[in-house]
């Protein structure tokens, strides 16, 4: 099995999937390619209909997109197990996770992942309520199981939200303390611990992706 | 149970998650709001945290996000029969449904649906990108299953591509052979059919929806 990804400093969906293995301790050979450059496009051209990362190829199972690798793992080595077992938390876990997938734009934009980086930026309304809306998703969640994932147990809804984590630590963004209590518990784990240790490895700058002033 | 829609006239992702419902015969009370009106927020603040359409009530389970409700609906009530049976098949439909729900914004923005309009638009380079894109994934699912669906029976893909097909009527976009059987197949369904009859007894306007000229 392999999986396609780019620059772990910068590719928050390339995380998403990538998370999946690394937390079930599941095997798979990972292929790292430069956003956006040549080699990236020629790789990609050959595997997805979509030349993007993240893209898993399964033996004859081709799928691209981070959600539909998520729930492709979840069913195909995981007996389910990465969505929470009840079913009104299954379907909050969904919502939740379908709501970053097709949403928080202004966040994506304006905080772009930046592993290495310290930041800080002027955001706009927009990537304000972006931030308070993940904080309200996150506070809640730990109201309900404090000492766990977002669900008690990891699930997907996790591996959703874990590019935000970093971002959020990137650009210094002021959080509730519940809130702020399941980023560390996320930046403390050991996935995303051996994560920014890979992307501490790489020297490439993406442009497009250097936001905000040193600090 | 019951499922809260905007505007039958213009909102596409309540038409993706009603017609799971529609196609597979389900019993759902269909809940209608006048897309941004105050009674539209007012009534989704005491349902969910986001204030959109789609939204989905059973019983204690209470589901946003048209994805997350068409995952809900095929695990709860069709035994998961509404994404294809074969894991090669059930990922790709997954993975170009994930497309759909996380992409296509040029399409999307020039575009929007408008069930009983006939337009004439101008449009930008990506969203003639987007068209060629759906217009493959039709014909090559086409190409596999001739006489059927996407994928063959009836899928949560062919759920989510439905707006378009309704999109490219009102714009007359043109299609190749294979996308344009795709789209009449979906255009003729019964159940879309029912929606366009239901639409069309609405006189709501939404002026950010109305695009192009009349032809
Ligand atoms: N909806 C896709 C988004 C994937 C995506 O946008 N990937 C970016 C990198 S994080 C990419 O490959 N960009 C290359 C390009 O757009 O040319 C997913 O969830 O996997
Ligand atoms: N990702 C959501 C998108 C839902 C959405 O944007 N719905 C629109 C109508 S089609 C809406 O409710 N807009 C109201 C608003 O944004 O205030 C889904 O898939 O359900």
């Amino acid at each position: 099995m392999q999986l396609f990804i780019g620059n772990q400093n910068y590719s928050t969906w390339s995380l998403r999937a990538w998370l999946i293995f690394a937390q079930n301790d599941l095997n798979v050979e990972v292929v790292k390619l430069k956003l956006f450059s040549e080699g990236f496009y020629q790789s990609l051209a050959e595997v997805t209909p979509t030349a993007k990362v993240p893209a898993l190829i399964d033996v004859e199972v081709v799928v691209w997109d981070s959600l539909a690798i998520l729930e492709y793992v979840n069913e195909a080595y995981l007996e389910g197990k990465a969505w929470p077992r009840s079913p009104k938390d299954r379907a909050k876990a969904r919502a939740v996770s379908a709501e970053m997938h097709s949403g928080f734009f202004s966040l994506r934009n304006e905080l772009p992942m930046n592993c290495r980086a310290s930041r800080k930026v002027e955001l706009s309304q927009e990537a304000l309520n972006d931030i308070a809306r993940i904080d309200a998703i996150w506070s809640e969640q730990m109201a309900l199981y404090p000492d766990g994932w977002l669900f008690g147990e990891w699930s997907i809804a996790d591996a959703m939200y874990a590019p935000v984590a970093l971002r959020m630590q990137t650009y210094g963004i002021p959080l509730s303390a519940q809130a702020k209590a399941y980023q560390q518990r996320v930046l403390n784990s050991q996935a995303i611990q051996r994560w920014l240790a890979e992307a501490s490895l790489e020297t490439d700058i993406v442009v497009e992706d250097e936001a905000g002033e040193p600090v």
